[in-house]
């Protein structure tokens, strides 16, 4: 067991095949990819990478899989089960672009996808082939895409993952915002693997006594979207980065391929030769960002309106570049911005009642109990905000920015 | 300036008014009041007192005061105003019975009445209208009954008051919860005074980019009150404590009176010899608590049921006898509960507005924002929980518990 | 296992045989006894008691014994080794006297003394007897004298005892002071079971690569005993309880025998009828503290002057009267304090080198490492202080005292 | 005054004039410079930069200025002194060349003389004038260079300076590591200016009831230096770049006086197509790091061996080379390392004494207080180490090395 010394978990033991994968070339490319992309103009702290993070989610892997264990969880298990869990909470980000999500927005891949010949081929795949079995590259890669028939597939990916519960701690610690408080003990405490009715399988479920713990994150969850993942310099700042690789990739100045092999500071490297690219990227990179000129949240839009903005990229620029017009601005002055909705709200997890009975957890909520589900999505209405960001102050009303969302 | 340590705040610094205050024997009482009552036999680190806490009150106080002064804030009040603030921070709790809340629940007088002769008799009082002014303990008081006319009277009691910041923080930290994560430099930096709309008069307001931070603080609350306030053995306890004090008061053998200059331990030791109470007595040191016979949610209750539990303590005792009667346990054996409903839930709190505007958060909160209120009340409905317990196990159907609370 | 929610270690994991211990009566006490004595009253959250403290060394055993077994260390040793180490761990405070050590100076017998019959006989010795082997509680009470031949015995009592790395850390969080900051996992990680060569035995060692977590241990003990334990104002305190039990001892008003049985509060409220006792008594209920008349560290006092101070307190009261006689002061009024050399700076552990062999600690140090030893000795000599301590202001000259400890 | 978010301080508030500093790009740069070099490959969370902890200095010199105020301990002081003194904290490291302190070791200007165009003309330099004096670009200057006549000199460059309290603990947060415990509040709070009498001028000292403090700022920089700056790995690391850099020099490939305009992943950039420079680089990136082949701590090495490994590039150059030869490795195969001796170990105080009077620490340290100077001594020769390191294994014997040193 190797011992990394870490921010967040102190210690963190590495097991000897961690470590191997640990030392391939595509895993230390993590070292160069922000966690959290542009929001270090914003927070200054947050300068973590995907790859202290994904070291954490092994690490919490790890310490639930022993748990598990402890209480003879895994016995049922095949033998080899554990070690694809835990390569798979280690390599769960391989795949992603540099400064992380912002260009699965522009449609490029996910990068989840993105990740298969990362895992699947090369130095990650022959040594889980060597050390764990010969199909453990596509078991891996199956539980990060979500699509494995593991029992344990809940902790990798799905509405409990293991990998949130660490970016929400970390996240709040490196920006330096109190906002990330959850109950991690008690939550893993109350993880148990359990027949779910509905689905005939086993899976991970989590006792009703863990149940404020999933509340701690829930709340967590809510606070880092309302003040970091969506606060409305981070969201400028996406914008002008997502515009700027988007207008590199349509010029043919970069290929869509090469991305995912890049670092953050390495593709701005690549870009800073490319004429129009240049302001954009000075601008990011001495955080000149654009400023609101226009916002109004979820909650007091009709319903429905805007949600195109985060799904089709075409229209998007074809919006902003005929708003920019109209006000005198170039192309690429103007951008606008409505985040997706995370995927991963869905609270849609089984639970295990003190009376030994599963049962999920829906939006119905239950009697005496908080209604969770009900209770995400209100929160959500109200931190998700549709905005305008432009490169110099203009006028712009407010009708004219509705009637383009509509 | 005296430098208390504190494990909570660190460093707190002390005015030499404060330190004549602490040294009083009323002050020094405080030392010997446990913050939490009986939650020490659930949470054995809640061992903190009345003590620590009033210095933490004090230390917000005067970190707020300072904040408000450096931005001109105080320039309009009358210039002894921040002095008073301070000594009722300081001095908010001093009328505590022995294990805080808990007796306040069988009807004697609360704690901020019981105070009145502490503040306004006696050393306390001297040193105020020494230092401060001829009316000070008077002005001192009313603050912390909530009946100051003071601009400052939000800071001490009422929706936002910095004594709140400091329990659920404290409580958090020694329980060993992770539940008191409360965004408190941004809560206390976005106070300032405003003139209120609706009461023409000079007020505490928070500003709307502190509102986040607000969320902060209601989330904690709400997790402390699910988790530990009202956790069910500390409810358990608490029942059996009031008992116990009900008893030795209708015997004859205690005084009401007398009750508020005991310490937790000293009251305990005054009781020791009465017969009645030393069976509860010797329980309650030893934890051997009650345990739940019936629990259920007011979610789950029909609407306004049982109330009545947390008001009227004559049909209380009432209604617990005769169920022991019917179980074959002994008068005392049987104890009913229901927590009563927090005094400060409200958040009837003036918003200083972007635009300079100042509205307050009322239960229809705003379109675009959080309903916070809402949200509150709905998180509480499935916190509160009604409970019977009994000294030892019981068959007691649901339906009998039902007609007796209806 | 139950979990115990914690301020230090946040959740405790608890086996069901250390449940039944802590249940019985003579662990319950402990809830009562402060941890650091009267050091309350100048670090106002120090309300912490050996309770949690108990929970905490439990703690530290059950990890380390789990580490051990991980990596096959316990393989040779008898079965329910482990076990005996965890409850000795548990019960090592059984026999503290109210205020912890205090009374351990005025030469009544050491709390591991005292903790014989507790843990022999009696409802933890059935406890013990019935679920570990018939010889446990014996065995168990070995390891807390330090006379065990066990292998654990090193975890339990000596340099290396995992109670030192509890409280320092315990006792820096309550009081408040950044001096307790002890590189737990490392230091813990790097223990294993070798033969020690001098002593041809099993035993606990310590890892070469763990020397840095064993200088931050030494640091954060040192710092603590300059900044609290040895606080002026906290061997004040000490010295009017340690006159104030002494005195009712002497007057018959108190037995010996019984002293172990009390709780702190217990204890005060026995003392209050005394006479003799009520004013030490009341002044440090409400804080009226004795304060320096002199004061000077070991490092300036002659070689071995006033070492008798700490041990032999016939001539230490008889010194105190005389002074206090030719001072005007009553007897009681003036005392004397000279804190005994902390029995466990001792460094003598064996240390498993990178090369495998085991080599122990002495005062020579190592070429090439820093001299643990040596320096562990000049930061006490310049802590440890002589000092007079006074009901009321008087004048008294250091040659006095000079002439009076040599 | 606007609030930036810190992992470290929590809020920061930064004044109007420190925003528009920030805002230039000469300060901005420093976001791509990290605080430790290549310490990042050995502690994955050492991601965080000179942005971050130049504010954090400020932050410092902030509070300290503002409690020097509130003793009215500036009121001696021409009105733009603190202002100044805010400024040099903020800019003291706006001369860092890319990786920090190495390329230091290597010959090139020292950071503080580097920042003299980038403080004393453009951007910057016409803010400082406008804002605060016409001369005080040089003035702040000055101070950052240890040269200025300023009484506030001790705070910013100096054995106390406030930067080092802020890497410490930094360092030791983003490390993982428990090594960074400073009494901070206690030590910030026992600053003062005083008359030093040696030098008959204010100056910066610390109050005697500061030492316990002042010994936690040692102890924290010493394990600080064994556990990370001087760790192994690091060293490697180290050691590496500076080879690459230097290699890069010579070859003409790169210009000296341009270094200090890049940033780390730019340089790294632009070093990328240079021939020679190529496999250091990718094995860096990669971490791939050289092994040791010799290790010997300063404490076993003859008096004044090797002193000249730290300062004379060119012999340690030639002695590298000829070592590689003899073991068959190519040039740059084979580094030696020594690192230099801290700078600022001094602890050539002024101390105000409770007596009044102002006394410096000297070596001689005082009797009847820790000799700390003496201390820290002898902690960094146990801590400081010589080693060798190498691309591939080889056998390489002592005597040869301790030949080559000689």
């Amino acid at each position: 067991m190797r011992i990394i010394r870490d921010p967040l978990w102190n210690n963190i033991r590495v097991d000897p095949l961690a470590m191997r994968l640990v030392d391939t070339r595509a895993f230390q490319r993590l070292r160069y990819v922000r966690q959290l992309g542009h929001a270090y103009l914003v927070y200054p702290g947050a300068t973590h990478t995907r790859f202290e993070h994904a070291l954490g989610a092994y690490h919490l892997a790890r310490r639930t899989l022993g748990m598990l264990d402890e209480r003879g969880d895994l016995a049922a298990l095949p033998a080899e089960e554990p070690a694809i869990a835990r390569a798979a909470a280690l390599l769960h980000d391989l795949g992603h672009y540099p400064f992380s999500h912002a260009l699965e927005e522009i449609g490029t891949l996910d990068h989840e996808q993105v990740a298969r010949p990362l895992i699947t081929t090369g130095d990650v795949a022959a040594i889980l082939r060597a050390e764990i079995a010969p199909d453990a590259p596509e078991r891996v890669h199956a539980l990060i895409r979500g699509a494995g028939d593991s029992p344990l597939q809940g902790l990798i990916s799905g509405s409990l993952d293991l990998d949130k519960v660490e970016y929400l701690k970390r996240d709040a610690a490196m920006c330096g915002v109190p906002y990330g408080e959850i109950d991690v003990e008690r939550l893993l405490d109350s993880l148990s693997i359990v027949v779910d009715p509905e689905r005939g399988a086993h899976g991970v479920a989590v006792h009703e006594k863990g149940l404020s713990a999933l509340e701690s994150l829930l709340f967590a969850k809510y606070q880092m979207y309302r003040n970091v993942y969506w606060h409305h310099a981070v969201r400028s700042a996406t914008a002008m980065y997502k515009r700027l690789v988007e207008d590199a990739l349509r010029s043919g100045d970069l290929d869509a391929h090469a991305l995912a092999a890049f670092t953050d500071e390495g593709l701005l490297h690549r870009l800073e030769g490319s004429s129009p690219a240049a302001s954009l990227l000075h601008a990011l990179r001495e955080r000149r960002l654009y400023k609101r000129a226009f916002e109004r949240p979820a909650a007091d839009l009709p319903d429905g309106a805007g949600e195109w903005v985060a799904a089709d990229r075409a229209r998007v620029r074809a919006a902003e570049d005929t708003l920019a017009r109209e006000l005198g601005l170039a192309p690429g002055e103007l951008l606008l911005d409505y985040p997706a909705k995370p995927q991963m709200l869905g609270l849609d997890i089984p639970v295990l009642r003190r009376d030994g009975s599963v049962r999920r957890l829906t939006t119905e909520g239950w009697p005496g109990t908080i209604n969770l589900p009900l209770l995400s999505d209100q929160l959500y209405r109200s931190a998700r905000v549709l905005r305008v960001f432009v490169a110099r102050e203009v006028a712009l009303g407010a009708e004219r920015v509705m009637d383009a969302v509509r």
